[in-house]
């Protein structure tokens, strides 16, 4: 039974602290908040972890809130094997002195450069690399999206070269203060955008150029995605091996699933923790091989598909299993994962 | 173990079957659906529901979408000791006549008159008045909102009048052809809205009148209540009244709960079923008593407060509980309400 | 032929140096940027006006961009009558200092306290309380919507109480960084909010109680508002009141005018500079009168009905017309308000 | 001068119309609505534009709002040289009949087939085509924006593929009734969308492939682009054509223009009538030659961007003009068109 702490109980942490939970191999020992919010107050009294604080100073906040405190953050990863770096992309670096002074392992997130721990992790590309490692990172969301099928795609069709939009929401849904209301904004308005580089840090040396804009949602990423390929596939072998391929779901359109809202909407039928769908769907009327060329498009739920990456990543960096396969599966398992 | 069947298995009829499910004196023996999409897929699938289709002609549709049906809903509604008719406003009517030949109770929701049925039902203000009922129909969320809320405060402020703006959500979060966009749309434009006299048949001779509108989001409702009161109370007891209120709950914009998008985070939180909010969420700062006038704010998850009302109201009609508060914390205690 | 400076060409400001040049008593001899964007190259290059900047450090930005540039703040106003100042809420008090050092008249607009100028401006309702003032300020957008109304219903009505719950745009429509996106946020969550003192400070001794909230929309605020009245009035006698005032119109939601948006797209109609609508809309269907009550609905394009109402205090502090009705009068002319 | 008629006042129609009347070489003698709205007011109080009625039926109608009719669309068209047909899509196949009984020649949008009259129309692209023809079609709103800049690249870069992404709005800013409020929506879900094969009426023998989905704004809609080039061209180059190109504008994300919402303000800096922004604008930053392969991305103000296109099919079907740029160059003077 591995001990994994938290720090930075927010959208991202507070999931990967359910999904550690639900594993038989791994358990929460504890997870850090800087205020004392209602999500500070549900983890302790909702869902029973003992909760750490980032800034000390902060302690008569958490009194007076009446919100029980553990200790703080220094204290907390005393206890670990391995720290899940959830806080803001531009705390994560200035935390990596306190993670090797303590000597314990540390996963980082997708806000962070590749550069500050030369090694990023996607459980299906490259789980081996990061086998044993210190330190490791989770590629953001859309990365993850993205690394998903074009992995799955690759040893069919041999990818020659991949070109793609990102259509991404302005914002969390609980994030109120961010915008835009009304406007679609190239997001860098330069291109290409950092997408790209991104994927190659878990698909090394694939020809990958991407075009990325904020719009007014806050539900779910949007991927168009135009493959050049150097394989003759059927469209259908495409389906095939995207409906194979755990993580990764095939949706119609037509069965009500045209939207992002109505993948959501599909994800509470499923009885989702905080209804979140880990799962790249992929509308299967998009799928078309077309000479050469290879179209689809997909969404990516923003919040939620990294989750599983990240307790793949712990097995990975205390060498828990050395199967990548066995540990996705497992993990699947354990979060009702498709 | 009462028998119920839900004719209309979209928004609010889904909700009401999990919660007839959560139940231990009642029991799901059909839901219907009219088209073969992916809600209809679920409910066999995930949730094991037996299946029936509104539109018979439409059999060969869902053979080959590969969904098994169990018939017809004039068949289904023969088995039910009550149908809960969750079918669009201008359907129910219709389906009246069909209960009537089968002999069966029905229930029928807030989109309907109240003409209809002639009873309007809500568990905390007139449960009686359906007790052994034919026919009766929850009122709607935005009319639930109002009485959970009115109906607490009366008894310690005895209320003089109310006025309410009503802020609506344009479309729920699935519905992605309804709007608007960008803009405030008062509806309806003349004044007073219908919602006042909806709350009258529930709360006899309350004088209450209300103006409404639409703004583009989809997650709840909000309210803006004005009460002039004859009794000297004090802001503190409106708070403690509304707090020890179940089905009611005191929220803290300073908490991070400041909107309704931060009130879905918290469902989350909370681990709710579809991310529900059974509750009328009333902010803490809101709440003021300024002379014969008392002010506050609330939200209506619209979606997910009138769905114990529809479990009580069961109860009510079939004779299964006569004491409302007891049929109210049945229904909480099988649903996790707070 | 007095000079006007506008200290701050932004949302406001860029309106006011327009109003300003569409009369023929005044004119604009300068106005100032801190940002070399397009609003600066538009400013000089469309607009012919002289650009000063605010921070003198800034220069070469604007001579890298090939914007010209007149001169400094400081150096503006020394040229100016008034200054009209329209920099953002906590800039405005700094600048007082300044204004005083050069001797010059300065106006204030919505974001700063009443305190600042110990004097605020309303052309309708207070005309007279700046005449031949040194400074004074615009009441804001809100404000100004309220008091035109409730000014023009006084004298028929008697007003005796006044309860609103103002709906508020949660940005401008060029703010693309501000929220929220899917969410109604009480705003503030305590009630009653400061609008109500607001107006106060135009129309004295008025008992009047707001409630304020933001939804996810650019074009308009929009009120609800519930007025208890001495008076035994007709609806139609309101109207007609509401008509006959200028800077207000009565529409019709019937004729397709049933929205913010739409009002807006009448606008445009109208031939509109920025498409902008300095009228306040009172929706003729919502404009009730019950007993001792009165209802209505109205809306507020927040960029532009403070407009005219700078051009009139200018004529106030500069004591070029003593009757309020003829300036506003001349203003309307100029601007083509109905 | 040329006598026009406009079948069809609504948000292109009424463009159109006004564009009409800024020239000096034709004239509208009519245009027809089917509802007494604020637009059919506007069109006689303000623009002066005699009003015929679609439905003649409505005449009562009319009369009851006290707005004046000239007669039916019949008599309107008997008077004109040629109709533009701005109905709405599927009303303009029935009036075709009609035009051509009436033997007036006729112009119709981009909502119509290009089988309806066989030939399709944009003034830079394929004026010739439709010289002296009866009836055209303007290409839509997406695919004149994609069909002016890539008539602009071809001469310099020799394209030898495109692929685009259309990241549409979902209603006009005067369509309240039509989402989605809160979701990314493909659309079409199946690939390649419909506006590849469009640009090919204008532009023959082009490879191009497109993906469409629709987004939660009003404003405008914005296109990604990879274009595939023969020739060995600079950004610079591709950059200065687009320059050149009128009806083009090239626009710096730096200086504050990095969103939809930002060029629709500053349309409102240029004084344009409507708030339009006939040009299609391409964000400098995002412009980028990469070996062989060209990427930009671009925003079309679907509201006008068609409407100086019309009034060049005017002189082309009229033969009042055999040289496209000639007309092209009347036309933007006109209507101040950069
Ligand atoms: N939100 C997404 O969609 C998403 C998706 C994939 C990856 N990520 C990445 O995940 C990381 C976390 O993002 P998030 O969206 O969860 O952020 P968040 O703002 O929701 O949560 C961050 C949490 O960190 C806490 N925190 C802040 N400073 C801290 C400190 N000094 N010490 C300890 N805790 C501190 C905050 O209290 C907060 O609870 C980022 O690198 C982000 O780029 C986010
Ligand atoms: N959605 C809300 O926010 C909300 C809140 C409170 C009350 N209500 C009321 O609840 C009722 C249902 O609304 P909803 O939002 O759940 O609607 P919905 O459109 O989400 O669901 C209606 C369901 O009825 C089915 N249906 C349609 N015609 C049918 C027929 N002839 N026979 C059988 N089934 C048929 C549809 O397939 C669909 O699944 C309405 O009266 C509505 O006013 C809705
Ligand atoms: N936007 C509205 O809806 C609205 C409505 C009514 C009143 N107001 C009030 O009008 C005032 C201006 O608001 P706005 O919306 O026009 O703001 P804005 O941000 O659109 O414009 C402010 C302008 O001031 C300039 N500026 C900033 N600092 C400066 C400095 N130190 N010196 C000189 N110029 C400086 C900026 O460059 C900008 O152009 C505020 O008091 C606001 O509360 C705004
Ligand atoms: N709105 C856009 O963004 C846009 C852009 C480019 C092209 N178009 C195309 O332009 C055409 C018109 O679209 P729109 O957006 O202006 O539509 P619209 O709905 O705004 O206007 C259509 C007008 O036609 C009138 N009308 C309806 N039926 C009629 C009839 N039988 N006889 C006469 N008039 C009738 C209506 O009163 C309305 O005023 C469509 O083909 C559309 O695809 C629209």
């Amino acid at each position: 039974m591995k001990s994994v702490a938290i720090n930075g109980y927010g959208t991202i942490g507070k999931r990967v602290a359910d999904a550690v939970s639900a594993q038989d191999d791994m358990k929460i020992i504890g997870v850090s908040k800087t205020r004392p919010n209602y999500e500070a107050r549900t983890a302790v009294e909702e869902k029973d972890y003992p909760l750490y604080i980032g800034i000390p100073e902060r302690e008569g906040l958490f009194k007076e809130a009446g919100i029980e405190i553990a200790g703080t953050v220094e204290e907390m990863i005393q206890e670990a094997d391995v720290v899940v770096d959830c806080t803001p992309g531009n705390i994560g670096p200035q935390n990596l002195e306190m993670y090797k002074k303590a000597g314990v392992k540390a996963i980082y997130q997708g806000g962070e450069d590749h550069d500050l721990t030369g090694l990023s992790f996607n459980a299906i590309a490259n789980y081996d690399d990061s086998y044993g490692a210190d330190y490791t990172r989770v590629v953001s969301c859309n990365t993850t999206g993205l690394t998903r099928t074009l992995s799955t795609i690759d040893p069919i069709a041999d990818i020659k070269k991949v070109r793609a939009v990102m259509v991404r929401r302005g914002s969390d849904p609980s994030e109120i203060k961010k915008g835009p209301i009304n406007a679609i904004v190239p997001n860098p308005p330069t291109v290409p955008s950092h997408h790209g580089p991104d994927v190659q840090t878990v698909m090394k040396g694939i020809d990958v150029t991407t075009m990325a804009l904020l719009v007014p949602t806050t539900l779910m990423h949007q991927h168009n995605i135009m493959v050049e390929i150097n394989n003759d596939v059927e469209t259908e072998e495409i389906i095939e091996a995207l409906e194979k391929r755990s993580r990764v779901i095939v949706v119609d359109a037509e069965a009500g699933l045209g939207s992002t809202a109505e993948l959501m909407e599909y994800a509470k039928e499923l009885g989702r923790n905080r209804n979140d769908l880990y799962e790249i769907p992929v509308w299967r009327e998009s799928i078309n091989v077309v000479g050469n060329e290879l179209f689809y498009m997909q969404a990516v739920h923003q919040e939620s598909d990294v989750v599983p990456e990240n307790i793949d990543a712990i097995r990975a960096l205390l060498e828990m299993e050395s199967d990548n396969e066995k540990s996705i599966a497992k993990t699947n398992k354990a979060m009702g994962i498709l």
